[in-house]
């Protein structure tokens, strides 16, 4: 642990990278010889314009994003987009396809009820969402103005290993995995995500949309959430969240020197399996989610007695290890290891896990 | 002026208090001793959840909100609620009054054409948005849900130094003077503001709303703009700007240190005055704003020689004085001076006017 740090397993907000933290403290009163903080700086400023652009075009890199797409920075967080994605979307044929696959999901479709029909593909509402529907069980309409899935339920701690085909464009929420593994963004119509996991403090969404399929929004689209406006306007059509866009470029900073989203997949990798090959091996502790399932963002389990659990997520917290209480849908236990989360957090809390077994088996 | 710091005449976001910059500083890192930087808490957490009760408690303390008034924090800025506030409140007959003094009422209106009737009860459009009509001159309608208006003109530097009187609820835009000066919110159905100028850094809009209003929302209300939802969630259905709640915190404690809103408003008449004095006795220099409707926060003037006004801009720059452009639409110059300005900085603008009058008159 450095400098009197803890290991936070919050399901988001959640750690951020510690360089990123460190740089953003040393530049807050005077950002590198402007004589002002960026949260001071007019969005319209030379000097601000340059950090917006250069968090784009990191971000850009990074996922490398085709020319066909626009990046937006929008205010809302991903449950604004529940609304933002039918609001500009469904119009074209007046209904869509959900997958829902956990409580987010969940929450989407209900949001875009009230703006066309909505044509539920699956659900995984049956086993509890402890896994995600195969390719042969989404039951696709033929008028869909888009498939929506949410690609990694935080609260369940199930993941999508595999990208749905689908005639219509296909509409993910990336909130709790962008960022820690390669995507094929030409594959999406658009790609959202609430950046308060792994890219930046809360109270921004990042949307990576086709520039094909803006411009068909409902008239009653508010013009904060008109992808249409946003793009015309670069994301600027009102003040933009200035510091989460800062912010975000320190992080993509640190992102570019770990080897990109390859290097961010390897290192989730090697986190989710210590805390996947532990619980394997144990009989004290189980995961929740079935195996080819599993999230590497988001690791569920528990003792099987609830009180145990209880005790567990005390005792961890006691030790320096915060936030390992699961959702109350949920129960159990959830530890949230994103980008930000070092290797030794999860050594370390797997070292603690087989001490508690020990003492309470 | 501080450590290198300059005097940022920006209308937006613009200078924050230096003593609440430097604790931001302070415990970005490693937020007193929790091990953790603020961006990094779950908004669930007991730790998050004191800094969030604390803001709020200051905030009704420092504005006098009666206990008939929620204070809801929400994404989107001021022009998420030109959306909001229609959304929720124009239900209840199906129309409401505006008035238009500016870019931002203007705006407000358009939006709120797309979920009812507007009737715009006056506008100052005749003379250039110079000026702020009077009581007499507003023509209510019977039947309005509400009566909005903008409180203070960023553009045109104007500002509202009297409150409408109104049989429908009065709903007030109050982002550019929030704070600098005492409000009788009893008086006002619903008060909001962009935080960006007087609270904290962009991405985030106050609301102060009498709960009576509330409930009323229609159908198509995406969730995160329903009132009704944020009062019974407390601003936290989804993931509220947790920083920007903190900052706004840290700022609220300088206010209280010193003097409160009245403290506020007597430092916003000694900046104000000595600008407008100035201006009232230069030959060279004109203020824009007719006298009776000048704002106390965006002083704006001209020379009368766009050439001159240019010059002057770039010159100011050049000595510290950052941003004296004025809006595109309003020409000239504009020295935006909300709570964080010093007193020096508006008498070292002084001087610098008078140097550059003698220098090229």
């Amino acid at each position: 642990m450095v400098q009197g740090r803890v290991y936070n397993f919050s399901a988001g907000p959640s750690m951020l990278p510690l360089p990123a933290l460190e740089r953003a403290a040393g530049e807050l009163t005077n950002y590198r010889g402007t004589g002002m903080s960026v949260m001071e700086m007019s969005h319209r400023s030379k000097v601000y314009q340059e950090i917006f652009d250069s968090t784009k075009r990191a971000l850009r890199e990074v996922l490398s994003v085709p020319e066909s797409h626009e990046i937006l920075f929008m205010q809302g967080g991903a449950t604004g987009q529940f609304a933002a994605v039918p609001l500009n979307l469904i119009g074209t044929t007046g209904s869509a396809d959900y997958v829902v696959t956990g409580n987010f999901s969940g929450l989407a479709a209900k949001e875009a009820r009230k703006y066309g029909e909505v044509h539920i593909a699956a659900s995984s509402e049956d086993r509890r969402h402890t896994y995600i529907p195969g390719q042969k069980e989404l039951k696709l309409s033929p008028d869909a103005s888009y498939l929506h899935y949410c690609a990694n339920n935080t609260i369940y701690g199930t993941e999508w290993h595999y990208v749905p085909v689908s005639k219509a464009p296909l509409v993910a929420d990336f909130s709790s995995s962008i960022l820690s593994h390669p995507i094929d963004v030409a594959k999406y119509g658009l790609i959202y995500a609430g950046v308060q996991k792994n890219m930046a403090p809360a109270g921004m969404a990042v949307v990576i949309i086709d520039r094909a399929l803006a411009g068909h929004e409902l008239p009653i689209t508010p013009v904060i959430m008109s992808y249409k406006t946003m793009i015309d306007k670069e994301s600027m059509y009102n003040t933009p969240p200035t510091y989460n866009i800062y912010m975000l470029g320190l992080v993509l900073e640190w992102v570019k020197e770990h080897g990109g989203v390859e290097g961010m997949e390897e290192l989730r990798r090697q986190r989710a399996g210590m805390l996947y090959d532990f619980l394997d091996g144990s009989r004290f502790f189980h995961g929740i989610a079935e195996r080819d399932s599993r999230s590497m963002m988001n690791v569920t389990f528990r003792t099987g007695d609830p009180d145990l659990d209880s005790k567990f997520v005390k005792e961890a917290a006691e030790a320096g290890f915060l936030n390992l209480a699961g959702h109350r849908v949920a129960g159990g236990m959830r530890a949230s290891i994103y980008n930000a989360m070092p290797l030794e957090g999860v050594r370390a809390l797997v070292e603690f896990m087989k001490d508690f077994e020990l003492k309470n088996k």
